[in-house]
């Protein structure tokens, strides 16, 4: 088990960061999600990681609950890692890093595109006002501290 | 300026985390973006983190074009460090990876709230489908190869 990176940090994304912000790490989530990897072989081969990162980093899934792992069918003497709804959860920040990678840093336009099934038509994350349901933008934010805040919801 | 970690990726996900990605990245971008912090000192001293860390990534930033600098008001020997467009298109990945972390990492609720600034209630990451609007799971999603991809969009 890896030491705690953040643990000064009382914030969500800094744990959602302690169990998938390692290097790689969002990367093979991606693999097992839209490219329907599963083995470590194909982790390793098409991602050009180390073998020994790839093995502490599904290790690290196994133990956070992100991936399962069962025996491959055929070589039940071998593992394959398939991810939980706690990992297919990282989908819209995959999603939302693609979308900046497409706007910032893809010249030659999006090297891939998510789409939904259903209708074939691309998929967008998108920041939502839960009550008003506009789009919202990142300069009409506001941050306050809420239930699980050290300082309780009356101060930030 | 680092080495790139993730060079043989064609992908947009892995541009995004080429200059978000490292340690402490994505959570000085969230002090940036939702505590005001702009200067070195709020950015180590909040965050706990070693100063020569926090230095060269806010150098990256820099250098990306994610923060620009600006002498400080009343010390103009000294610099503090704005975001830019670019760094505010973070906002959506930092809300979603906020979203996971509140839903499986959060025993006592969430610490903060990040809400919309016109109506003060929940703002909420989203994947939408572009054409027919629902709200779309993580398992309705293909992924295909876009008009970036190296292999041309018939071949995944």
């Amino acid at each position: 088990m890896l030491g705690r990176t953040y643990e000064r940090e009382n914030c969500s994304a800094a744990r959602a960061l302690e169990v998938a912000g390692e290097r790689w790490s969002l990367l093979m989530l991606r693999d097992a999600m839209f490219r329907g990897r599963r083995r470590f072989g194909e982790f390793t081969s098409g991602l050009g990681m180390a073998t020994n990162v790839a093995a502490a980093r599904l290790e690290r899934f196994v133990a956070e609950g992100l991936m399962e792992p069962r025996p491959q069918p055929g070589q039940p003497e071998r593992h394959e890692y398939t991810l939980t709804d706690k990992g297919f959860d990282f989908a819209t920040t995959l999603v939302a890093l693609t979308a900046w990678g497409d706007k910032w840093s893809a010249p030659k336009g999006p090297p891939v595109t998510y789409l939904h099934q259903a209708c074939g038509q691309p998929v967008v994350a998108e920041l939502r006002c839960a009550r008003c349901a506009q789009v919202v933008g990142p300069r009409e934010i506001l941050a306050r501290p809420g239930p699980g805040s050290r300082q309780g919801p009356s101060t930030q």
